[in-house]
């Protein structure tokens, strides 16, 4: 089969397509021919050599989401038959025509929906899921800010929390982009170029401050997360774009009994894994099937032209998610 | 009725016994004959100006928590009648003679008790039942470092672990305070003069780290509660006896998925404050009556002594807690 392959730790141009040996498909698991992988941040760390894939996952293959159909079950395995549409996480490899993935961590793919779209929806929606609902305890009705509001697990989170009934602030680099996020719902936008926002997200919020943060960027931003924090609020740390060292005032963190909460897909053991996946099946996909919310493609690129994508990626000029095509 | 009045901010000699009004009892709730007050380090900063009483509190009469003799019922209140013991937290005033108290926010004294061991479990139990076990979800079997374990909080949070089937390892200032704590049931105690324990804790759990701190002093010990942490570990703040500042590095919280939860009993509305008492009444008293734990009175120093008791509290030599009496 076809893959992308990290031909040694650089650039975009260590990315070359090469015939690989499909996986075999062990007791319980199930073969699934991929049809689009999303581009994930992480992908491009891995192939700087910064992110090493977790034991179990090809270490030189990225990809971290597919959709695509069922090829063949591994004994015991009876959730698929050859042929079901589905969609789902893998520790990595994706960027391939064949992925292989134990039978509870894959979803059916909504009818709904494209095999484009549903390779769009289980890392955003999953991560955002899980750092709003299952981590920071998102209820109705609360107020909410999203950083990064544009990128893929930034439009997914601004739609959950408007699905559960929350008012929805979200800060971007640009204008243009808060501009599109409305469409999806976003209620305020803070353009925030210079990283200072929290006094824009207290305007927005009449004072009161917000809930919970989805906050995609780390460093100096989680100082100004506390100050744009109401009281019990919860901050759901999820990338670390612009750093990992933050200076903090525990003061304001104790008064305002604040956590922060740190969270990551990676590296999870496979319960857990699992857990996230049922999420996809049992909580997304029926918002997702009632149109509650919907994945945002930005563009979606050939498989020979991986190196192309992860450029696009890197120039932080996409809106939603990054795709490859992988088969037919 | 006498009280200890801050006569202005200040040393512990603005402190003085004065007689004042007794308060009035409104509806709803009940009138306290005072025997015993604990003395809390807030009640320090109280003095020097630098913790205002919350609004509705006395400003000038310190005093957090008691046990004494219900003396009144106001209109409605219904739950105590004269000659009931009971004990308690208040936003201040209890170095006095009489409290008013909400009724739902008085709990009756359990028999086992002397009204000294009440007035040393309020604050105590109740700041280390809630950080451990309601905002840090501390569940059986666990591992907890509890730091200042000779402190009033310490040796509660430690006992209250204990209590819970917990591994519970403390750090002390003093070899000679751990030796005390082993017999309130600590399994491992580190001398961390320096404020660095990250290894040594490690060691203690065999190289696992701990799933929940209980983190009395703030400031540079935060970075090594991350350091000292398991996978999924929370770390509940609930004093900052070491500063407010701290710089963390996230990288290390996403990678484990640490909370980080502030918290603090002051300054919380009277809904948070009822729950809060009632925690002592539902899961505490049971505790206290079957020995399960049990408060540990360090000193009892005279209404007329308070600004000993400061200069004792302020000394940093006390285990347990200081108490003072107040009434017959």
């Amino acid at each position: 089969m076809r893959a992308v392959v990290i031909r040694e730790p650089g650039g975009p141009e260590v990315l070359e397509v090469r015939e690989v040996d499909a996986p075999d498909v062990p007791e319980g698991h199930v073969r699934v021919a991929v049809r689009f992988a999303g581009v994930n941040r992480a992908d491009l760390l891995q192939r700087l050599g910064m992110y090493p894939a977790p034991p179990g996952a090809p270490p030189d293959v990225p990809g971290l989401e597919y959709a695509g159909v069922v090829e063949a079950a591994g004994k015991g395995a009876r959730r698929f038959a050859p042929g079901d549409r589905v969609f789902g996480l893998v520790p990595g490899g994706a960027y391939a025509e064949r992925i292989v993935a134990h039978e509870r961590e894959v979803a059916p793919a909504p009818d709904g929906l494209s095999d484009e779209e549903a390779a769009a929806v289980p890392e955003a929606f999953v991560t955002a899921y899980d750092a709003l609902v299952t981590r920071a305890r998102l209820a109705p009705g609360e107020r909410v800010l999203v950083h990064a509001a544009g990128s893929g697990v930034g439009t997914a989170g601004l739609q959950v929390a408007r699905a559960l009934g929350c008012f929805v602030v979200g800060t971007s680099r640009t204008q243009d982009k808060l501009d599109r996020c409305r469409e999806l719902g976003l209620d305020a936008g803070v353009a925030a170029p210079g990283g200072k926002f929290a006094d824009e997200v207290l305007k927005a919020t009449r004072g009161a401050g917000v809930d919970v943060v989805l906050d995609l960027v780390g460093g100096a931003y989680v100082a100004e997360d506390l100050k744009a924090c109401a009281s019990r609020a919860r901050i759901a740390l999820v990338g670390l774009t612009a750093g990992a060292s933050a200076e903090l005032d525990l003061r304001e963190l104790l008064r305002k009994r604040v956590e922060l909460i740190g969270t990551v897909l990676r590296s999870r053991p496979l319960e857990e894994k699992i857990a996230a996946a049922q999420a996809l099946e049992r909580n997304i996909s029926p918002w997702l099937a009632r149109r509650a919310v919907r994945p945002v493609v930005d563009r979606v690129f050939a498989i020979d032209d991986a190196a192309a994508a992860h450029i696009y990626m890197a120039s932080n000029a996409s809106f939603g998610k990054v795709l490859l095509r992988i088969g037919a």
